[in-house]
């Protein structure tokens, strides 16, 4: 059989850890040089792939390759474009099918979240269905952790180790203040439609009276008058309240309530600013004073504060992309696979895509405490494991050193350009 | 002479690294049983002095004490409380006198800013007008770098740290994204008068097109028309436009930036969202997607990144501010001297407290690129010292391990309650 070449393309909202799964995918590629092609990258994703822009990762140094394991972001460019049905954009897969028969791609692997999943099973039908070989592999990567089948998704634990120590630290902040000053807290985190990452921060308290006190996730509906009188009661016992709230915030009536109460001059307003709304609903109805955080891709790109499990995760998983492509695996979702037992310990599986294909995990109800603003023991001790480890990357001058590709793009093929819906 | 007990206590906001300077004082004052009494400890800050809520440090293990240096925030509570004029408060100095006399108490010392400085300047002239021998010695201490004289203050190199890590680490995932989502990232951190913070952040763009791409400064008017034109600019040249902006942002008119476009539904306005206001701001006026963050307490808080230079600051005044109490100094403030020469270098000196109560250290003009959008090369050279080095704390179970004190009290001495103006 000839060797065929590798595609990967990163893609979605970029993660502390997706370039240890490349870095992982691209040495294991370069141990198998006798088997496989070159490793093209997509620039900007799947873009790169539609306008034929391929970054050639052969011309990239082995101290370059190495150095995206402790690089956060994505090193070649990610998007958010998302290719829809067959029908609707058949010209697109057609197309990406065109760019790799003209360089001699036999392998589609696609690091992202449910949406890119839901490509990656596209594609294979479209490869099947055009009669190009084709093995079509996805790789989890989100730090919403809302991938089905998977135990959890590299990209979550680093968010997850993350918002936990900041609101640790930040909690102890305003204990320190509380006297005299700021009594409330109020740190806004991501999740839209899953409150995963608003759950994590709950590993902080591992006492009474630790924050955070009190979590506001997105699976439960926001009850302002519990909410304001568990934070009174709170305030009175230990001084102060701090509080973690997902930006996916919702009414019983489905608002998000990050619009409900703060507009700008034009009227506008825009997913992204709970904490402020919440803060100041406090201070209105309760009048303590607050601060609040909104930790926004701060929280994503925290690769100097990543868990070790999780890079070491999102390395393996591109380990095993590579090895199950060679042994001739097709039309599936790497996951990762908690094994049973007291201690920790995980193995890379996979799913067929047709599994997975955009399907969202939300918390468990019997993850969330019976007063809605907290996390259960359950949760805890699935949450615990991800984050555990240091992995810092190095410094110097002060400062962490993430590499620079030199990301150069391969010679065209194709001389008709193409522009992709929108 | 007889032994001394010291008084010690943390004023006005918290650092990463204030507990550090109290391990300092505590394990050198311990080193020397033989000419000093017990470190007492303000519950609160001053209030606990005026309350007489003094904790007995000798009763914590020499493990608690260590573990100071390597927790954050104000382990024994600190306080916004700032003591008037001799006339106005002249009660609060009494009774300070009062109990430092009740308790035995020969040393004050004050760790804060510049208010601080400005009480413990005072506490030396009441101690002297009544006759109380007491040596009053200000430790600096402010996340804001606002003190005149010393070259730095201890907290603001760890915060430094930390903004420029974060928008290193953001920078990177916003230049992913660009393509087709967010092209501008604002970051908002403190500083309502110096602009000594969003500077540090500048430390991050060692090479063209790295963020962060604008600062925008409180000594600096904010020019509406040149900041869009910078935006537009650098998006056009490196596709994505990545700022850091300071809370306390001002418009040529003096106005707060802040409370210039956003209002909730009760029409309040409060410092600490100027980052979501200057994001719609590009949005509806240059038409970009955009992403904000508010850092607030998480970049004072964050030990787990602290500089290690700052670390070693922090801790070496606290060691120095026993050493020059028993040389029988008196109404100075401690400050850090950066020595002559390319490689740094620092010792402890120290200045009479007259000489900095209620003065305030803003970014001097060359410390400015022409533009106001930047700092220069003299700025770097300022600040880079102040950020090298790590200095992690210990980690179980994925989270940093943060010493708890047990902040026992003295029984009382002295029957009459004492309340305190507001």
């Amino acid at each position: 059989m000839a060797k065929k070449n590798i595609f990967y393309a990163q893609s979605g909202g970029v993660t502390a850890v997706i370039n240890a799964t490349a870095c992982g995918l691209i040495e294991t590629a370069r141990e198998h040089k006798k088997e496989l092609g070159k490793v093209l990258v997509g620039r900007n994703g799947i873009l790169g792939a539609l306008h034929e822009e391929l970054i050639d990762t052969s011309l990239e140094s082995k101290a370059n390759i190495r150095g995206l394991r402790h690089t956060p972001a994505g090193a070649f460019g990610s998007c958010r474009y998302k290719l829809k049905s067959l029908t609707e954009h058949r010209a697109e897969y057609e197309r990406l099918i065109e760019v790799f028969a003209a360089h001699d791609i036999g392998y589609f692997f696609y690091n992202g979240g449910g949406d890119s999943q839901d490509t990656t099973l596209k594609m294979a039908q479209m490869s099947r269905e055009l009669g190009y070989p084709l093995q079509c592999i996805g790789i989890p990567k989100t730090v919403d952790n809302d991938l089905p089948i998977t135990d959890n998704c590299p990209g979550f634990g680093s968010v997850a180790k993350y918002v936990a120590v900041s609101i640790r630290e930040a909690g102890l902040d305003v204990a320190s203040m509380a006297e005299t000053s700021t009594k409330v807290f109020v740190m806004e985190v991501m999740g839209r439609h899953a409150g995963w990452i608003a759950a994590a921060a709950g590993l902080a308290a591992t006492e009474e009276g630790q924050a955070p006190h009190l979590i506001l996730l997105p699976e439960v509906a926001f009850d302002q008058k519990a909410f304001l009188a568990a934070v009174n009661k709170t305030v009175k016992k230990h001084g102060f309240c701090a509080i973690v709230v997902s930006e996916g915030l919702r009414t019983a009536s489905g608002e998000f309530v990050a619009s409900a109460g703060l507009k700008d001059a034009f009227g506008h307003t825009q997913l992204g600013g709970v904490a402020p709304v919440i803060a100041q609903l406090i201070k209105s109805e309760l009048g303590y004073k607050y601060h609040w955080a909104v930790c926004d891709y701060l929280q994503r790109a925290a690769r100097h504060i990543a868990s070790a499990t999780d890079v070491e995760q999102a390395y393996t998983l591109g380990q095993k992309a590579i090895e199950f492509a060679l042994q001739g695996k097709d039309r599936i979702m790497l996951t990762l696979v908690r094994k049973p037992g007291a201690r920790y310990r995980w193995s890379v599986g996979s799913t067929a895509l047709d599994n997975v294909a955009n399907q969202e995990k939300t918390l468990p109800k019997h993850f969330i405490t019976k007063d809605g603003f907290g996390i259960t023991k359950a949760c805890k001790d699935y949450l615990e494991p991800l984050i555990q480890g240091e992995d810092y990357p190095p410094y110097k001058k002060g400062l962490p050193q993430y590499v620079k590709l030199n990301n150069q793009l391969l010679a065209k093929k194709i001389k008709r350009h193409f522009q992709e819906k929108h």
